[in-house]
């Protein structure tokens, strides 16, 4: 099984990689994960291929081709992991991918500039899931590109970053439900969130119909990260924040 | 053989229930019926089921996930007729599924309270199409809800009403063919079509084409009810009209 | 395998046909290769299954579903070349299918007038795509509509026509790679071009990347042929240029 997560929206450059895949291994079954990742946005596509990858089953090869760069320097890749093979450009779209076994950097040359989703990832998938073994593509290099750093808890703040704005405008953020517990907030306590120098007092719900229109909330979201939201309105442009921007995130002592 | 109908647009939500799916049941056929529901809008989802689901292999399992009551009372019911299995929340979604042979209300438990398409619908949706029984799953239960009444003559007005607006703005109604020849409206007759109290004298049509730019006309649409269109416009807004309005067909003698 | 190439955007009617296909030949593999073709523009059709067909396994039986007179008395056609079996309404959408074998027009009577994709070429797709014989369906003819002419070099100008504006706004030509060798045109070269009575003077590059924002640029694209665009912008619109404009370019000399 491949799934394919690209930028390349309705387009017919899905259905060309299709066809390359089937003609290099007639037997793979080909799944769509997302081809509405905003244009070139490496954080967005890190996040949608976190937040539904590990629902697909073990041995999938997941083929990711969101690629400003390409034609440039940057690397292709294969990453292995216990349960999945990931293919794509180095570039941070693997960001997210934990429990990494081995990295190979990818040999093969392009002969197009433009489209590697068709001349290299593809071929690559098609060739993995039909049974080729990941060294047969280059040699191991030690590490991958990460765009998105990791929360943690320092005194009684949680300090974590937006990993990106997903399609319904809710600020998605690396601060795991497990960080949220630690952190001792529950259901219902608000929260003070500090960004862009500025605080934001914010109610902790279980899901969004609980917060009145316009009212920001935050919660934790499908893939498991704490989100800020706006009830019926889009929480990144109100907050006017993109992926990157520092978050700091205190329980509200006495609110 | 599964179906999918959604209202989740371009979004990962699609990939992610089908990798649950293969994930159950690896030899699984899925097939999109569409993702672009009008978000929630249950009237619309009912008539896009209707006009695709007939089209499938017997014992296909079309699953539906328009869901705006998640995460509420509202039930997920297996409907089994004697060519489908349908799965999906029990909002008025099947209003216009026909010869039930037995409903089933989901018992199971979903851990997430905003994605029962991924937790609930394609779990099930998956173990049926690999062979389990409906019985499985719950209790028998003797009906669904249903959104969209029946059609009927009455004296000489065909009396009904708008199932929904569809997607090129065609106002389809549950007047079905039959009904229109059992009021002996013929191609090129005039009907005289009251709703929101006004009365609209328009050309009964073979196909679009039939009428000038802007004319209002009505045909028999591709699933077989009575629709009201403008050629190269949106016939729902011009009208000013959404599902479950009433609607009253009669023949215009002397035109 | 069964590819799909439709303007059909978002709506059912694709898993409808797919209904259809998988209910007449279960075993069939389908894929998409674009239904975002733009509304009726059967030159946009053409170029986008030239770009990806040749991408498929051979023995793909790729169905075009692009039919403003569907309904009217247009033929029907299924096409043998030694590679692939095309099938569609004989428009202009197989303007650009190359090696043709044999052409036989489809006898088999539609039940609807307006969706043909459903009741003619999704069947007879499903049939060929389990075996069936192209005879079985029609009588031979001779030849098929095309709405695309061949490029050429007279003198020192190489005259072609823009096959259609792709979705980006690019404004692709039926001028091939091998055409603009032969003229001597090489990268970083300037070309003038001429169009609607107007002259360009333009960079043929290598790729996108090289043009300076807003900035006309010309280069083979990944289907092959040249085509002028403008970095970030819509070349089509800026030129107000329409599929079959004839072009005229020539290599400057002096530049």
């Amino acid at each position: 099984m491949i799934t394919l997560t690209t930028d390349f929206g309705s387009s017919e450059y899905v259905g060309t990689m299709k066809g390359v895949i089937y003609s290099l291994c007639p037997k793979a079954k080909i799944v769509d994960i997302s081809h509405s990742i905003k244009k070139f946005d490496i954080r967005h596509a890190a996040y949608i291929l976190h937040s539904s990858a590990s629902y697909f089953p073990k041995g999938t090869v997941h083929c990711v081709v969101v690629d400003p760069g390409v034609g440039t320097k940057r690397k292709g890749v294969i990453i292995k992991t216990k349960e999945y093979i990931y293919v794509g450009p180095d570039n941070g779209v693997f960001s997210l991918v934990g429990g990494i076994d081995k990295v190979i950097e990818i040999a093969s040359q392009a002969k197009s500039k433009t489209f590697h989703g068709r001349d290299v990832f593809a071929p690559v998938a098609a060739k993995l899931a039909c049974g080729a073994g990941i060294e047969e593509f280059g040699k191991e290099i030690k590490s991958i590109k990460r765009m998105i750093g990791g929360a943690k808890i320092e005194k009684n703040a949680i300090s974590g970053e937006v990993i990106c704005i997903d399609s319904f405008g809710n600020v998605i953020t690396n601060i795991c439900e497990k960080l949220v517990k630690k952190g001792k907030i529950k259901h219902n306590n608000f929260i003070d969130l500090r960004m862009k120098g500025k605080k934001h007092r914010i109610k902790f719900a279980e899901s969004y119909g609980f917060a009145a229109k316009n009212e920001l909330i935050c919660l934790i979201g499908s893939a498991g990260y704490l989100e800020i939201a706006v009830n019926q309105d889009d929480a990144g442009r109100l907050l006017c924040v993109k992926g990157g921007e520092k978050v700091e995130v205190t329980k509200c002592v006495g609110c």
